[in-house]
């Protein structure tokens, strides 16, 4: 579970050396801290510490990994992490938040303390995790007094955990599945909708108008059945809700016949998943069917184009080709438009909802797709003044020849009834 | 909703001149960040900053609160606030996300615009939020540079949010309500496993032996109906397991008559509850039945002694002495101790779950405990050598006169058939 492969262990020297850094310093606000959790894995921690220093020269000195934990009572599970382990009796824990009562204060005589035990001399140290702000300021002010330097970590931390390990695969696997049932459960309300008899184009079900938060509460029970949370929230948003990509949908607002509903779930479990499908009950209008199909190919040329040593970014042009060539404005066309295809292709999901692999143009080396990332493809067509937004999202796992495994393997239809 | 009332602008004006700054800053990794949440409301925004000037001279010169968002499409949500807004465009947020893509040096860029626009001459600022840590560092470098002193604003913004309003009240009471529908339904359980044959002391439910998992199952279940969530797990922990405070109690673990089992739940919905009972099935040890007994009583002295204007600590004391005079060690007796009472007598719940007001001895004017504080008492015993916890806790409101509101009424019975 825990600790660093071969692959993390290159990728940490490279990255490191590129920073000039001798550490990195993952400061995590608990065990779940998602710089944190890719190396302790699933362990019950509060806070922690872990100090990563660079393979090699270092290493051979006898300078590895270190955890530091600050309470007792989690010994165990500290010890469950397999990396040698400063205890809250070795750094004086007690004394010191008794002495210290500012987190600022109590991080720095904290840190210097993990530090001055780690044998590294003072030098650069690459920075994560996700204490509050104004405290790692304070600590950072203490630690350059003695003759550290700071530089940031995050990046190195969504490098190591691009490419996904067999056990983290199967958590996103296990969030996914519960995705896919709350998807199937909303195929199910939309089609007895469909069913029943609309009221002037409100849909109905179990004899009541057909709301957003009625789906929402049926997402969330079926998630909550699979251990799911939804730290992010949903979108289910309808019509002209749905136009506009950001918009989560007011839970209030009763869903109609022939407009589109866009439903974006991404829940976590141990780790996150992520997918989009769009319904529509009853004959779409044209512009929306039209909007359907262009959506669907677009997801089809992305997926095709999947391998490792591909940029995100080459799938994000293929895509807006397809999109203009079909009269529709894409960021490459008309940068920062709102109508069209307005966002970016995908990200990689994980530890964090939105991580690397990145789609975006400036994106360096964690742009490139590779084996065992695991990411989302999203194409999606919106149209404020037509009232419709359609998005299309899978999840998938790359391989060494394309896509090893859609997590989300799910209809396309609008149409709930063709689930 | 959103804004400052009076007593909180009177009070972050004194905590910012005991602390010479000109200004709380807070860098919201979302519109749900605890340093963000208290001041915005319940609106749906992810990374944001708040300015928040210190009332007086300033704010006379017409430099007041500036909120800035930077997502273009959570324009309406931002607008909810009631705060003036600063624009992504305001912002050139789409030119410096491309130039900038390490976090650190795309926060130094935003924050010196918000600053910049702000009518603040540099000076210094109390910082708060949670943005990455290694975010942080880069950017208070940047503003240092550009002559502004960043100081530790999390206390701050704690003193702030410790009275809470009557909206976040009734938020911690929609969170209690949950709470206390979960606990009856452990309670259900265990009567129903009390009333069915009991296999060599192991107890059974529905035909099966009655593990953790599954009563973590049936709480998950009534927490998910109330649409709450537990981002920090839970406490399901019998017997040994119980003794030690922090065990979070084994999934595979059989329940047992006669054997304690705490079950401390502190879920959140929009804001967190918590709230501990103990049961035990079947006739308790004496040792248990006195340690009930007496913890029972700790509650009693503690909320008896809860009103505006006593200190945490001086309970935690009463308490104590009334376990001491029992012959039990306590922290006051003996320092460190993991036998008896263990731990602290409780603390404030709210945007975090554990908040001001304080209870520890050291603490200074976040110490006292004051009206419209929502705050919990948790006294308890644990012996590992006899295996058993006991601890009870109650959500509280405090009141002009004491107890203003108990958040989680609650039988305190051991046996489950009594409540």
């Amino acid at each position: 579970m825990s600790g660093l492969d071969r692959h993390a262990t290159e990728l940490l020297g490279r990255e490191l050396a590129d920073r000039g850094c001798d550490a990195l310093l993952i400061v995590g606000a608990s065990g779940r801290d998602p710089d944190l959790a890719p190396f302790v894995g699933p362990v019950h921690l509060s806070r922690a510490v872990l100090l990563l220093p660079a393979p090699g020269p270092a290493q051979r000195r006898g300078r590895g990994p270190l955890l530091a934990y600050l309470t007792p009572m989690e010994r165990g599970e500290a010890a469950k992490t397999g990396f040698p382990l400063l205890t809250p009796a070795d750094l004086e824990v007690e004394r010191l938040s008794r002495e210290r009562t500012e987190p600022g204060s109590f991080w720095s005589a904290f840190l210097e303390g993990v530090l001055g035990r780690s044998g590294l001399a003072p030098g650069r140290l690459a920075l994560a995790g996700h204490l509050g702000a104004g405290t790692a300021v304070v600590f950072s002010r203490a630690l350059e007094e003695a003759g550290w330097t700071l530089v940031e970590g995050h990046p190195v931390v969504r490098r190591l955990r691009q490419r996904k390990r067999p056990d983290e695969i199967a958590a996103i696997r296990e969030a996914a599945r519960g995705t896919v049932a709350a998807f199937r459960r909303v195929a199910e309300v939309l089609a007895a909708a469909a069913a029943d008899g609309a009221d002037g184009g409100a849909l109905r079900f179990e004899g009541e108008p057909l709301t957003v938060g009625r789906l929402r509460l049926e997402v969330f029970r079926v998630l909550a059945d699979h251990g799911l949370e939804q730290p992010e929230g949903n979108i289910v948003a309808p019509g002209e809700e749905g136009a506009m990509p950001h918009s989560v949908g007011t839970d209030g607002r009763v869903l109609r016949r022939r407009e589109t509903l866009v439903v974006d779930l991404f829940p976590r479990g141990r780790l996150y998943a992520d997918c989009t499908r769009t319904f529509c009950v009853g004959d779409p209008p044209p512009p929306v069917a039209a909007a359907r199909s262009a959506v669907r190919r677009a997801l089809e040329i992305a997926r095709a184009g999947l391998r490792p040593g591909v940029r995100g970014f080459d799938l994000q042009e293929e895509v807006c080709r397809h999109f203009q060539d079909l009269g529709h404005p894409t960021p490459v066309s008309h940068p920062g438009t709102e109508v069209g295809y307005v966002h970016n292709l995908g990200h990689g999901v994980g530890h964090e909802l939105h991580e690397y692999p990145s789609f975006k143009k400036e994106a360096g080396a964690e742009g490139v797709l590779g084996a065992g990332d695991v990411l989302t493809l999203e194409p999606g067509l919106y149209s404020v003044e037509q009232g419709y937004g359609v998005r299309l999202e899978d999840l998938l796992v790359v391989g060494e020849e394309g896509i090893a495994e859609d997590l989300t393997p799910l209809p396309y239809d609008l149409d709930p009834r063709a689930w």
